[in-house]
């Protein structure tokens, strides 16, 4: 082991199509990376050895040595305490999986799990859009919408490792179903599968002439109805202008209940831009409390795709290493 | 000063109508209490004034001697880093009154200001409904509704002392206009306030016979419509039904958000009972994820009206005695 690599930590973004592993050094740098897909198909064994080959890629393109120790970002519900994926909506076959576990007995180091929605946010807030602040909500919109919670400078857990699931606060009675047994939750409403869906029913109504062509008889996605909003199709843009509508609801609830520094989005849904934003701080701040709307500021996230690693490693340095 | 006033603590909570006084000794027992009308319209020097007195009389019934520092919950927004009233709704004419040092000038002793949801939400949570949990919300339903959040073990207050505006989380998109600036605000679905108003709807449209007899010309009252709902009136159970699916629905928004162990209900809705209850609990264990909607525990207040005094008094020991 040369100084470069003393005291690396491995950390892994697992989602359900790739695999993101970061060697990264005492100072935060990252020195070795690792991207291959997960081929999730291949079960919990073949996906936990693809990230062992993954970290161990990382190490090697870092030069060499060991871990000190591992993080893990996951989607969840999982158990932090214990370790333990209990399901993963991306993931076939994973029930009450031991990840840690398995991966100290592979790797030979310490490790822990996170939430990657958490490890995002705690990412943003040591190392990206959120440094300096005390009281930061981080929220991912993508295909669906998570979130994480940074509360008085610490990540906020909860009781059971489950806080923070702002995708799922309902914001209109009666609305549309979610698959987490709610209705008319934010990421029926503000999501990009949101938008994809509220797309497709513009083509069934045939009021969208630019999105359906765009579209040409295939699959209607988020990125096709912002495509056509910005080819001047009225009824894409009134769909974006909506779901940024619904995203400002969010931004108050969240605003008015946690009373935060910053609010910082990541996901997908940052590249739609100003047709998604510009609703959305309006509605923000037409609408919050005072003093808490002229506290926050809504910001978008820093760190990318790296977020979830960033963060599981700190943490992973912060609790595995002396 | 006798053995029994030794390390007294002065606390009040302060309302509209009414200022209620402790005097708390070092195991938190009340020794003095003395209750009074507010007199607001005596603006803020009479009412300060009044406040001074109050203690008096609360630790003259305690059986003399001095405070040792005194706490005072009162309805926000307040700056409570500054000790400062910024606006009370409920006390006209009090904007940026400095009234923790104004209580200090007129006492002779340390004293701080907290907001009274907040205050009521260290209470319970210190001596009350919720002694032994760590992450609890507090949720009184009343004319308003507002709230307190204890997390991680401790009151959690967000940038500038506003966390726990629980009442003005958002429900239903385009909903009715609430003071706060927003719009379809649980406190305009689910509070007494919005019981009353549906119930005068009813009687706009000649629909509950009931309510319409116990109302009598008169003003419509959530108590009433709740007395109606007892007798029979179809028409006033629904809106009662209505209103506790809606608070259902900001159970789960709490719920899905903070992952609490409990969520302490208090104010005047708690007499309602079941009617409002039942639904509400419905709504929760319906629509929130797993897992933090079997780990969370819904319960009434424990400590009623001096919950607000008692959790100030406790701040004031931990805060302001050696």
């Amino acid at each position: 082991m040369d100084g470069s690599s003393a005291g690396l930590i491995g950390a892994v973004d697992l989602g359900g199509t790739k695999i993101l592993s970061l060697a990264i050094d005492a100072a935060g740098r990252v020195r070795g990376e690792d991207v291959r897909p997960t081929e999730a198909e291949s079960g919990p064994d073949g996906v936990i050895g693809r990230i062992r080959d993954s970290l161990r890629a990382a190490l090697a393109a870092a030069g060499g040595g060991s871990y000190a120790a591992a993080g893990i970002a996951a989607p969840g519900p999982i158990d932090p305490a214990r370790g333990v994926i209990v399901e993963a909506p991306n993931l076939p076959g994973w029930h009450n999986v031991p990840l840690a576990a398995r991966l100290v007995e592979a790797l030979g180091c310490p490790a822990l799990l996170e939430n990657d929605a958490n490890a995002a946010a705690w990412g943003e807030f040591t190392a990206g859009a959120g440094a300096g602040t005390r009281h930061m909500i981080y929220l991912t919109v993508s295909t669906g919408i998570g979130g994480g919670l940074i509360l008085d400078g610490r990540l906020y857990r909860g009781a059971g490792g489950a806080a923070g699931e702002l995708g799922h606060v309902p914001l209109v009675a009666n609305g549309p179903a979610c698959g987490c047994g709610g209705h008319g939750c934010l990421e029926q409403l503000a999501s990009g599968t949101a938008i994809a869906r509220q797309g497709a029913a513009l083509l069934a109504g045939g009021t969208a002439p630019i999105l359906e062509r765009l579209a040409a008889g295939g699959e209607v996605t988020a990125e096709l109805v912002h495509a056509a909003a910005e080819q001047g199709d009225a009824a894409a843009r009134a769909v974006i202008e909506e779901a940024g509508r619904y995203l400002g609801s969010g931004l108050v609830a969240f605003t008015n209940a946690f009373n935060p520094d910053m609010i910082v989005i990541g996901g997908g849904a940052a590249k739609i831009g100003a047709r998604l934003w510009e609703p959305a701080l309006e509605e923000l701040h037409r609408r919050a409390i005072r003093p808490s709307r002229d506290q926050v500021r809504v910001v978008p996230a820093a760190l990318g795709d790296r977020a979830g690693a960033l963060g599981v490693a700190a943490l992973a340095r912060e609790h595995l290493t002396p």
